[in-house]
């Protein structure tokens, strides 16, 4: 870093070498503009970088919620979230992309193309260098990758509200059931041509289409499972302190890193100048927002409680990092941080209430992506010209709607068939013991 | 994320600016190709990006062993990770990288380049813009940071299965050996243009080359260390759990996020768009193996034990990339999701296997490296139509048969010179105390 | 990696498209140029990433010092990264940034960019394809979303340097100071086209600037604190071993890999052949700093102690980093091996002689960042012709001398006005029960 670019630009432009496009010196230009298979490698390499750290945001949920726990139930956390994803990989593929982006017989097709090579969701191998024309904006490949992270992500966001009671069985059908048709359904009424993002709503990377639609389904399973035995014991609230709060920061420092390819990649090209002008912007805006929601409530439960809390402090950045999600491109700096600051104080707020509401949420996951993906979605019109509140609360309300009556439905289904809440005996010993047999940190001595 | 880019790939197109390359108006053309300087740009981005993914996995093996170990011998585990990390990257500068790819005089010129300027692997610093063509298709620099990587992954390998009991130094001196010599020799027959690259051996992002040699010299260390003390005993075996299975689920998700740079950039090149969605194929098919070897794992060991395990979920996981490394491009969605899922059961089949054999394996390296390294490779004629079960049988005898005899030379030597394992009291004492004086987690008190 | 680059590229050369700009067939030509606005998504691009890197590192300076404190102020040193890194956001963004590069009004443009959209740091959304000329060469948030993340972890090496003994709010509020005035002042005198640099100061990516600074500033605060309660008593040095040895691996481990973004990213530029190649030196030596520094602390550990030591070989690996950071692109891989070498060697000799001077430091920040910050200042003389002993001493002594001057005052005012320590008791208790009311580890039992 030798000095800094404003001052070096110029130095910089007069060293580019200069295209000889013809033999005469006289016709020799600068060249400019992206050659359209650049266009298409550039947008490509976008969803790559940015799946890939939106898969590992899977990692930052699970070591959130296994800090969040209690020691033991740590084990049955990290295997619930290794599954769910694993379980969204296989049936988004099989059923839920083609779902959310119908190509004729999506169900047959996408369930055949495992098998048969012929078929399938990816460009073949190799397809030759004739020009990218052929092949849309971006290799099919890469979008595939990108887009199951997003119904991942949505998964990863139930298990930690409904943790330490739920078992593990009657979760991953629900996984399945969400990851294949309730995601990719709704998420296809405004990311693939459907009615809602005709009439306008206005979801940048899915405050409402991921986050909301995890915290729905959350908050179904959550008010359905019951809280968890002695939470709500006596009239009072009894706090059930997460067993590791260093993996609780590891984790969110993980699912912040994430957020850059969530919101960023959602630009879905960088192909252009003002593409990439554009994602930049998302990313500064994306941290902003995080650092606005953590440092609310910093300040809010130092001033509420008189001593910091480092939970809603963790909780505070994603919740900024949610409420940013809608639109993360049309705010300033200033907007961002403001934007995220409310949504850190919207957790400060809304944890307490739920305890009131006795709606044992062990992870906070309802404050942060149902209460803030809301928020997040209604303040769009504060920045983004194109919205109206109008059309915002239409979407909110038509994903809300299907995602309560379809998520209440499975788990209602799940729990006349199954059972879903595990036996009081279990549930007190712990469900690493009970439905594992074995213990996260079986030398270390509980106090 | 407005709307999907299949329904909005004509208009992205439609606004591509057009390159003016010539005053006539009527000569104007949208340019297609990629210009030779963005192809080597674009190709050392891709060493460079897949580069860092797989030094992550240096964490990510550290993590996972770290947490699959007793707390009494955490601390040497993570010393031992640091320690053949940073040799690999010495010792593949010194020797390896040139042994692999032989440049004329390799091991003086490795030796020399190392003090003297102008004798060196990498470019002089700012090479000039005349244009690519004088420089291969990458920078050399880009290439040895990639290349190092898959040379240090393989020496990870090898510290997981000899935990517990091998002695600090013995253990280093065979990663030198391993990442200078061993390691680069037979990497040079398939990726340096030997033997088995001309024989139609085809082996993609190292199934064999680095985790099965990873995984022999694994076994014939554990083989000539024997098991550790009381592991079998009154011909039962007496399981030892991993001290902290968060821990674990980190580092195996730190690897699979790893294993996208670790098979998606042995494309080598993604300067064009067949590249780049060649590319995308891989991310998709390693995440979908990873997937289909953890859901496997997890299915098998609730029914075969009634309950799941979630050391072998993780370690399924690692099975599904490790088979689907040999060949990630090929195979379909569906494809790569089976080779996955028959590499999770292989874990589930071959850890109490080795178990009976009396082959104490603390990690599940061989099952994992060996086991689902050979599977994997076997597996490429499936999907791969240049591939033949004679060439991937030659290469895999090939390659296991030169690790075994070197390692287990250079184990004997080692183990004939110093002794390779601590005394039956530093062991029973842990050695973490023993060989460092100093304790992972020094205030929890042990059960 | 169907075989390697050396023996292929001639073969990929050949099969690159010909990019036929004009009808006539004799005048087509493979294009070689990079077009103007590639160059600026590179460019951009090679921020982003970088930035998010560098990014992660603030996940890591909080796990490497969450493991290197005594467990009850694990929660208290959690709190603090997670805080400290959003200020840094906040304020670098409200002045810093703008004081760092001058554009005017900075300070009142910094503050109100905030709140009115017409104002700001950012482009606006969607800049036009006319080309990059009018946009300087790469976007502004992307520079803005890099340079923040220096600024930040300038102010992550304070933390671990005064932790277990100070206040929270004095902390942070000292943390403002620096990321908004004492960080972004000094750097502009070296980045931002001032008197440094034109003296010929050299700092690639801030050995000094951010690295030193932070020592500094670190240094003086922990001469203001005092040491902790018993650590220096009788006359003796009491060792007070760091809680969670695996955390401060993760966390060294983090910190390498951010540190590829942090020195690759520095080069600024990705556009040309000559930048990525320069690009990938950096990474390449980056590494090899890394290994040189972590394999030194092992070898003289062993040789001066007899037993290893793991937190100095994490250190040892650290202290390479800073050492290679100020001029990470001249050196060969031999001479940023040895660099990286001298600085793993200070840490060890430098811990014990900051004990004998009674200068308490939790986590060796002292060592790592101010002793090879200034080492790898006074190096660059070896490899980098451009740079002379008395320009580097010039910068070493400006930079150092108002760091020491600002930090003092700053901490000394705060120390009058609020008291910086906490109380005897409360140190004693822990941080996290007396200033936050919670446990990092509730359930473990503490021996």
């Amino acid at each position: 870093m030798k000095i800094h670019k404003i001052l070096l630009g110029s130095v910089a432009m007069a060293v580019l070498p200069v295209l000889a496009v013809a033999q005469d010196a006289a016709e020799v230009a600068v060249p400019v503009a992206v050659p359209t298979d650049v266009v298409f490698i550039l947008n490509s390499l976008l969803f790559l970088i940015g799946g890939f750290l939106v898969f590992f945001m899977a990692c930052g949920f699970a070591m959130l919620e296994a800090g969040l726990v209690r020691s033991k139930n740590v084990a049955m956390q990290c295997t619930k979230n290794v599954a769910l994803f694993s379980l969204a990989s296989i049936f988004y593929y099989l059923i839920g992309y083609n779902l959310m982006y119908p190509l004729g017989d999506w169900a047959i097709e996408g369930v055949l193309s495992g098998l048969f090579p012929s078929v399938g969701v990816l460009e073949a191998v190799g397809i030759d260098a004739s020009g990218a024309d052929d092949y849309g904006y971006a290799s099919t490949g890469s979008d595939f990758f990108f887009q199951l992270m997003f119904c991942a992500a949505t998964a990863s966001i139930v298990s930690g509200a409904v943790a330490e009671r739920i078992k593990l069985w009657p979760f991953l059908i629900f996984t399945v059931i969400l990851t294949s048709i309730i995601y990719p359904l709704q998420a296809s009424w405004s990311w693939g041509g459907g009615f809602l993002s005709e009439a306008g709503f206005s979801d940048f990377a899915g405050s409402s289409i991921v986050h909301s639609v995890g915290g729905w389904a959350a908050l179904t399973g959550a008010l359905i499972l019951g809280p968890r035995i002695g939470k709500y014991k006596d009239g009072r609230v009894h706090p059930m302190p997460g067993s590791n709060l260093t993996l609780a920061t590891l984790g969110t420092f993980i699912l912040w890193l994430g957020w850059f390819g969530f919101n960023g990649a959602s630009q879905l090209a960088m192909g252009t100048i003002g593409d990439v002008a554009d994602i930049s912007r998302i990313f500064a805006n994306t941290n902003a927002a995080a650092a606005g929601g953590a440092i609310t409530a910093l300040l809010l439960t130092q001033l509420l409680y008189s001593k910091p809390d480092l939970t809603m402090v963790l909780n505070g950045a994603l919740a900024g990092l949610v409420s940013i999600t809608a639109e993360p491109l049309a705010p300033t700096l200033g907007q961002a941080t403001l934007i995220g600051a409310v949504g850190g104080a919207l957790v400060v707020f809304v944890v307490p209430m739920l305890d009131k509401l006795k709606i044992d949420d062990v992870v906070g996951a309802i404050p942060v992506h149902l209460v803030c993906g809301i928020w997040g979605t209604l303040i769009v019109v504060w920045t983004n010209a194109d919205a109206t509140l109008g059309n915002q609360l239409y979407g909110i309300f038509a994903i809300g709607g299907f995602t309560i009556v379809a998520s209440a439905a499975v788990w209602a289904i799940l729990a006349g068939i199954f059972g879903i809440r595990v036996s009081e005996e279990d549930e007190v010993n712990g469900l690493d013991m009970a439905e594992l047999g074995m213990e996260a940190y079986p030398e270390f001595s509980k106090g």
